[in-house]
């Protein structure tokens, strides 16, 4: 077997990223171009490096069989490498099923936008690839610990498909209502989620957890995390009508026994019905797919079964296809949710973004977002310097501002344009706080509290068209990119608002203003059963009350040809800083299929400020 | 103000690492070179780099004053990279008071020696420093938040001198016992260490936490884990008399408010006594000063009077001198605890170590500990090539294996030699697993289980001279280097064994067995009034029973002139696995500072195995 040094040891995968954000190009494309050296002189010993070129290799041939049960992650890693260091385009994994460990896997510090920075295992990891194809054949992965499936990083030409990955214990946890009172939930859990009371405290372990530790030194026991609870209709498989999430568990929650498998949860505020499935929200460590500085990235019929974060995330990059991809829990298992989080999330993007013939059911988050990145200005130190700040912390160490970068300049209370400024040194203090200074000066009105974002990313072309997106918590689709969006033949049946305009430069710091809308013939199967949201399409843009009267944050939006199915009389429409909407050729189809809502709203549409609208009446239809 | 371009945003800290490690070494220094030219580069705008060559600068030139309760993080970070930049060999910070929050200080992902690795904050980066002088005219330091104080790495030539630091919050909590059941313990917790009951169970907060998460967006809180218990006798001030760690609470504990800032915690087998202090141990995520790949790095008249995590924690370095450096609470505290680990600890090292004239008092650890690694042998992949593996989670990515280093191989079980081999090729895989092929086959018999150290480090000459070690957690000093080690004039009062002979390849993997100790003129001050250990002067090397007859990993002790204060029938030697050691001439003084222990050893001198004993009684002496 290939022995192969891989980059990766030597380059730790952060450097990239500072490549990336150098204000010195020359200077770093020297560096750039060592870093390859050094691998090439690494690989010479034990590969011909460049020299072959076979269009296509198996896993097989790396020592890996399917079914075996044995851990593929080196061969895997090396099968990975190998293709990157010879130019092999396609690396196929024959049907089966793969099982992989955290125990040998790549390593690398990731800092991805929306989900939790950190030091992960990877079981794909793909840097600096160019041009390759991971053919599954139909195969499904399972993994036996903690750990990011895949991270394409500085690649291009990617191509994931046929495939289907899983975790043998889920990162979250679910477990059964049995009763509740205002003070308390008794839960029953399955074996698929162990579980102990230690100390009076619910802890979740791993599927044979390490006997208590007797010393200083750490068990190297897995322990899972959680900090938020929410219940799910067991029979809908969705999450329970009008249920709230209890956050603030992250220190653990006080319980004890009360059967086998079974424990009282001294937790107040759960909203849930005995028969409701209680899921156990982790934080987002272990995204399925993440993408990031990357160009051209197809995945295709890939079923993200679990992960313990986002299933599809992608930052700073263009070009990126999703396609036949399900986010569904596996067949025939009993869990209700799918993933932790988004099923997908676009951060900063380019190019183009394709959702096509997805299913996203039951992820615990949105189907989708796309957005923009706003970073807080926290001091105004010269007329052409600033200090700026990431502020969600899931959003720490996302560098996106470079020398030479167009910078929007916006006011943050309000979201309005103050005009542009073009970086010319970008100092990182750390993952939280960097200098900029710009060519020339800002504007005296630009001040502390206000934001910048990258004036030319979040331009993707964007199309959702023909997705299932159901049954998950909150909204279905936020839109925010500033590029050509259409949003065609999809079915959205989500518990908040099945499409939301957001953006804000006070809390999430993510940019938003979309420009050109298209929504059409698609189907509005009875949203908004939760708390989350309070009408069908909804503007959700942070900004100051007084300001939402005249903003135009928001432009043309169409909205045509699409059935609304409603089971009460909430809003099919909820908008503000809107300049150009048009809601025509709907239809409306009145069901029953949830109690109506203690207070309901009669208007089909709320309108606050906005200009150049167009609202024509829902044609109402029978079933 | 100097805005300084600094190397850190550009190449990952772990990169000198990395580079370190690296088998081809030619590549590298071009990647070095690089490296400082892309600093030139990047400083030319700002700084006039390298053409001046003041000899001193001051803090006050970066626009910071003792005293002004403002932020010193950016000024300081500033300050040292114009030094390193100019050359310019001392720093001072006037006396007075300096404030440092964790916000604006450098970052960097650190893997440490027997403390936790991680993404941290440094209010002190020296990195690729050679030649200077930090001296704080007897300045104090507050810190505060979590973060490193001073990070030494890939330096040469560094004195740290006359300063002292401490944190506004500790990292650890300490809460005086008001009662104590079997199940449960009471206690109360001074306003220096806020806590809350949340869901039930105790958390530590900062000083002012935020208002609970109503989000997914995390809360930005700074929450201080703990994860044992430890009694201190509130009088003496030192862990209570035959007081037991109590473990095992990292998932927290349960708890209920008994009045104002008392709670009764359910947490059984603790022992104490209502008013003593009971200590929270958190994880060791903030050390006080890391050294690593350095040379020659002098600290003198550092008071450490808090630090999360180790005092002094240098690894793969050379010459490290600690003059009067004092690990102790800050006078006037409360806080029985100085810091929550060792007070120094020394891995893989070579050259000089010196303590000298230092107090090491209150730490929860002991007060020095000197080893190499071993790594263990996980798969003999074939005749020369082996996959090893850093088995104590505390070690993960403190890679010490290089293509061209000699290296030990040891059985695991005994520890017996098997000789050596030359490491040809070093594959990283990540921070736990490493691939090393060697120059030529490995014995048979060597083994997975076996281990495997650098066989040229860890033999550092090493002088422990006039030192108080006492009030502390567990041991005195704990001796492994292999360089003649000589320790005397010191005054130990500890409550485990004031000397141990570890190392081990089975649970620590700690590499030890001297080669040449001489302990000497040092009083034995009433030690072994705790539960770690069974004499004065101890083996604990981790072999099989049966190896312990035989083995001579332990070699030419030395003990002589000592006094040894003794309050019952505690052995003063408990060895095996020692071939030559002397004791003679030294004192013996009965005293009656603690209750006799339950079960008394009448032996002296306890011994197993070993060779080449000369054994002297002690010449009884009275007060």
């Amino acid at each position: 077997m290939l022995q192969i040094q891989t980059i990766f040891q030597l380059l730790p995968q952060s450097l990239s990223r500072h490549i990336a954000d150098n204000p010195f190009k020359r200077t770093l494309r020297k560096l750039s171009a060592i870093r390859m050296m050094t691998f090439m002189f690494l690989s010479a010993g034990c590969l011909e490096a460049g020299t072959q070129t076979e269009s296509s290799v198996s896993i097989l041939d790396f020592g890996v069989k399917p079914g075996s049960g044995q851990d593929a992650t080196p061969a895997i890693r090396q099968a990975i490498e190998e293709c990157r260091a010879k130019g092999i385009k396609r690396l196929v994994l024959p049907a089966g099923q793969y099982d992989m460990w955290p125990d040998r896997a790549a390593e690398m510090q990731i800092f991805v936008s929306n989900n939790d920075s950190g030091l992960k295992r990877i079981g794909f990891p793909l840097v600096g690839v160019d041009g390759l194809e991971i053919d599954g054949s139909g195969a499904s992965i399972l993994f036996h610990g903690p750990m990011v499936p895949f991270f394409i990083s500085d690649s291009q030409d990617i191509t994931i498909r046929n495939l289907a990955f899983d975790f043998v214990r889920p990162i979250h946890s679910e477990g059964k209502v049995l009763a509740i009172t205002p003070e308390s939930v008794d839960v029953e859990f399955s074996e698929e989620f162990p579980f102990e009371i230690r100390n009076g405290v619910l802890v979740f372990t791993g599927p044979k957890p390490s006997p208590e530790a007797t010393t200083t030194v750490k068990t190297g026991e897995v322990i899972y995390p959680y900090g938020n609870l929410l219940a799910f209709d067991a029979e809908k498989r969705e999450t329970a009508y009008m249920a709230k999430d209890r956050y603030g568990l992250s220190e653990g929650v006080h319980a004890k026994e009360i059967g086998k498998r079974q424990a009282r949860l001294f937790v107040d505020r759960v909203t849930a019905e005995p028969g409701d499935i209680l899921v156990f929200g982790p934080n987002r460590d272990y995204p399925g797919i993440i993408i990031e500085d990357s160009k051209n990235v197809l995945l295709e019929k890939v079923d993200i079964h679990h992960c313990g974060g986002m299933g599809v995330i992608a930052q700073r990059s263009a070009d990126v296809f999703v396609h036949k991809v399900n986010v569904v829990p596996p067949e025939g298992s009993e869990r209700v949710l799918s993933i932790t989080a988004d099923a997908t999330h676009f951060v900063n993007m380019t190019g183009k973004i394709e959702l096509v013939d997805c299913v996203f059911e039951n992820q615990k988050d949105d189907a989708t977002n796309v957005h923009g990145l706003y970073a807080r200005v926290t001091r105004r130190i010269a007329p052409d310097e600033i200090e700026v700040k990431l502020v969600h912390p899931q959003q720490f160490g996302v560098d996106f501002i470079k020398p030479g970068m167009r910078l929007e300049l916006t006011k943050g209370p309000t979201l309005e344009p103050l005009g542009y400024a073009i970086a010319k040194e970008v100092t990182r203090i750390n993952s939280e706080y960097t200098l900029v200074k710009t060519e020339a000066p800002m504007p005296k009105e630009f001040v502390e509290g206000d934001a910048v974002a990258d004036a030319d990313a979040n331009t993707a072309e964007v199309l959702i068209k023909n997705c299932i997106i159901a049954k998950n918590r909150a909204r279905g689709i936020l839109l925010g990119s500033r590029g050509k969006m259409v949003i065609e033949g999809n079915t959205f049946h989500t518990p908040g608002a099945a499409i939301l305009f957001e953006g804000d430069a006070r809390y999430w710091y993510e940019q938003a203003g979309v420009r050109d809308v298209v929504i059409r013939n698609n189907v509005f199967d009875n949203c908004n059963f939760g708390v989350w949201g309070n009408s069908v399409i909804q503007v959700g843009t942070g900004m100051d009350k007084e300001a939402r009267k005249t903003s135009a944050y928001n432009k043309n939006i169409v909205i045509e040809d699409n059935l609304f199915r409603v089971f009460d009389s909430i809003p099919l429409l909820n908008i503000y800083a809107v300049d150009g909407l048009k809601f025509r050729n709907n239809r409306l189809e009145r069901t029953s299929a949830y109690p109506a809502r203690q207070k309901s709203t009669p208007e089909m549409f709320v309108v606050e400020g906005c200009a150049n609208l167009q609202l024509e009446k829902p044609t109402e239809v029978a079933k």
